[in-house]
């Protein structure tokens, strides 16, 4: 029989940083599609929109006004998931006797949520803001790192972005969102699990080996610069992912030199430009960076290497997506094109924005 | 200070069966929504649409000719992703000196996929299908399941339903899909596992001793007749997220009685009548069958506990949905009311499909 085909032959490709397995079935690509079509993202707003309750100097859905910020500006989430003070709450530790404590683990969760607006103006998005306003973006977020590590017995600060109504965004004004909890949430808990396991049996960070191969690889590298590498995972999910590596073991923004800052900057402008060039539409994801706990304990510092993760649905122009329902929630993530696949074409994109040529 | 109160203090639940946690933030409920609104579905198809590649006498994708089938009608899968047959591959086994082949595991993955038809009529669904219908859709299920045991060398079948298009399902003729693969997937994988872990230290299983706790405590219990339990679980994710629950420890579908197997299409019915009861629109789901493989190896057959999934993305309203996006991808699923009041509002709604009164 002929030899294994990565281009047409449907396989499962391994994750070690979760600890997971993803079905690849790339002869599947030519599908049609006669299903939900997404509504392409017009690119028409005004800088200043009197009804966002997230432009400078309006009010918010609370009632509350915001300043005539010129900058970046964060506050507290004012539909905020978690709250700095409640009760304590933990399930009692479970005896074999005690069924129900011994399935129904519960534990009481405070935190704190924020809002950060990129920038006053409500019709820009990170690609086509300046790389210099992009970076005073960073600069908020580090010092928010650093103020809730001074201020509040807090453990992990997740830094998110949805971007586009498909993702769940209910708001164009350019924002993010940072949940800060007592605990390491799942997904950075998972991760710093794999991350100790491959120290302890290699001595060597599983994220530094990683990028080694990919270095030498290049097939699935979009874009670099002296301090980051943007990437698509061998072990890809969404169909246009991907994850913007640190190149030193670095742990968290605070330990970033300027001129790392700035690569930063840099290279997350030219990501969301050629995700925006991809389909000539602003390409909606979901983003956020994993870093160390701001209170680590342990071995989660030194475990800790800096990297974003962007989760993009478009599949096939601005108004198809990739669904990850029935056998993505039931048994498995599926994909169509390859990561390679997926890499050759976010690397050949434009880095210049389609609306600035 | 004053008490943990479960329906106003945010909290994490622990997932036993997936070995997970989720934040539930109860206090959120009365959040206002104002981002992406779906499209409420309207029930207004006809019985027979020449357009539609599954309807009776029409031509599929390919050009093919589906029969007059009366009834329940399958066949395979236009774009599988997974074929019958492909060369084989395996990563070679790691050597410390070889970081790619410790870092990029890869399994080739053969197998066949089907799409089931529930019903020659373009225009109906579970819920309004009779239980007689319903119980030749479940004896098509068991049919499959024993021809792909005797005829296949593949390991696990996974029955999946995606309703609606908000769940990435591409046409309403009410049908689901089959997808057998050589291994188990990775989340009846994660179950299985946990089921091991639970016996092992309990010499028990985890789901039996489960159901004792949710039929004593009542209060997450939406529906149950002699053989199955509908109830949302402790740690559901989805808004209204259920479990259909055998109540004996059975394994697989051909091992269900007559009698249990009428129950299953009652409950299956009741269950769905009342989701579209809850906003009066057909109610968009995934939901998937989660039984032993079909060649189990080991353990596998003794520790399977037959259960279905439901896994439905509304809300608030028809055209509300809940989406699992940002600090739901990056950290840790979140939901807003708690298991208790959707069970609830589920429990107090009718058993008579609102078309038909
Ligand atoms: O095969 P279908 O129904 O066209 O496709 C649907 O279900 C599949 C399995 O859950 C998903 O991978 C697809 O993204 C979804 O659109
Ligand atoms: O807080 P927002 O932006 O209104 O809400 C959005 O992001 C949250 C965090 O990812 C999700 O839980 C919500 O479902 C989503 O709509």
């Amino acid at each position: 029989m002929s030899e294994f085909d990565f281009n047409n032959n449907s396989h499962r490709r391994y994750n070690p940083l979760l600890d997971s397995w993803i079905l690849v079935s790339p002869h599947r690509t030519q599908r049609p599609w006669q299903g939900q079509q997404e509504k392409a993202s017009t690119d028409s707003l005004a800088s200043y929109d009197p009804k966002c309750y997230l432009c400078p100097g309006n009010a918010r859905m609370t009632g509350e006004q915001n300043p005539r910020y010129e900058s970046t500006y964060y506050f507290v989430n004012d539909f905020a998931a978690v709250k700095l003070d409640q009760p304590d709450y933990v399930t009692p530790e479970a005896d074999k006797e005690n069924i129900k404590n011994r399935l129904f683990k519960v534990q009481g969760t405070k935190g704190t949520c924020f809002v950060i607006c990129f920038s006053p103006k409500h019709n820009v998005t990170l690609p086509v803001m300046s790389v210099p306003d992009i970076r005073v973006v960073i600069n908020t977020w580090t010092d928010l790192y650093l103020k809730l590590q001074a201020e509040t017995p807090f453990k992990y600060m997740q830094i998110f972005e949805n971007k586009g109504a498909s993702m769940g965004c209910s708001n164009p004004h350019p924002h993010c969102q940072v949940w800060c909890t007592e605990n390491v949430p799942t997904e950075p808990a998972k991760e710093f699990s794999s991350l100790r396991s491959y120290s302890a049996e290699h001595d060597s960070c599983l994220l530094c080996d990683y990028l080694s191969v990919e270095s030498a690889e290049k097939s699935r590298i979009v874009i670099e610069n002296d301090s980051f590498v943007a990437l698509v995972p061998f072990w890809a999910v969404w169909p246009f992912e991907t994850m913007i590596l640190a190149k030193s073991h670095v742990a968290s923004l605070p330990s970033f030199s300027e001129i790392q800052k700035n690569d930063l900057a840099s290279i997350v402008k030219t990501l969301t430009t050629k995700y925006d060039n991809l389909f000539l539409t602003s390409f909606p994801y979901s983003m956020g960076l994993h870093q160390a706990p701001i209170h680590p304990v342990g071995d989660e510092y030194e475990l800790a290497h800096f990297h974003m993760h962007f989760y993009p649905p478009l599949l096939r122009g601005a108004t198809v997506r990739k669904f990850l329902v029935g056998y993505e929630l039931l048994a498995e993530p599926q994909r169509d094109l390859t990561a390679e696949q997926a890499a050759d074409r976010l690397r050949t994109l434009d880095d210049v924005h389609y609306s600035e040529k």
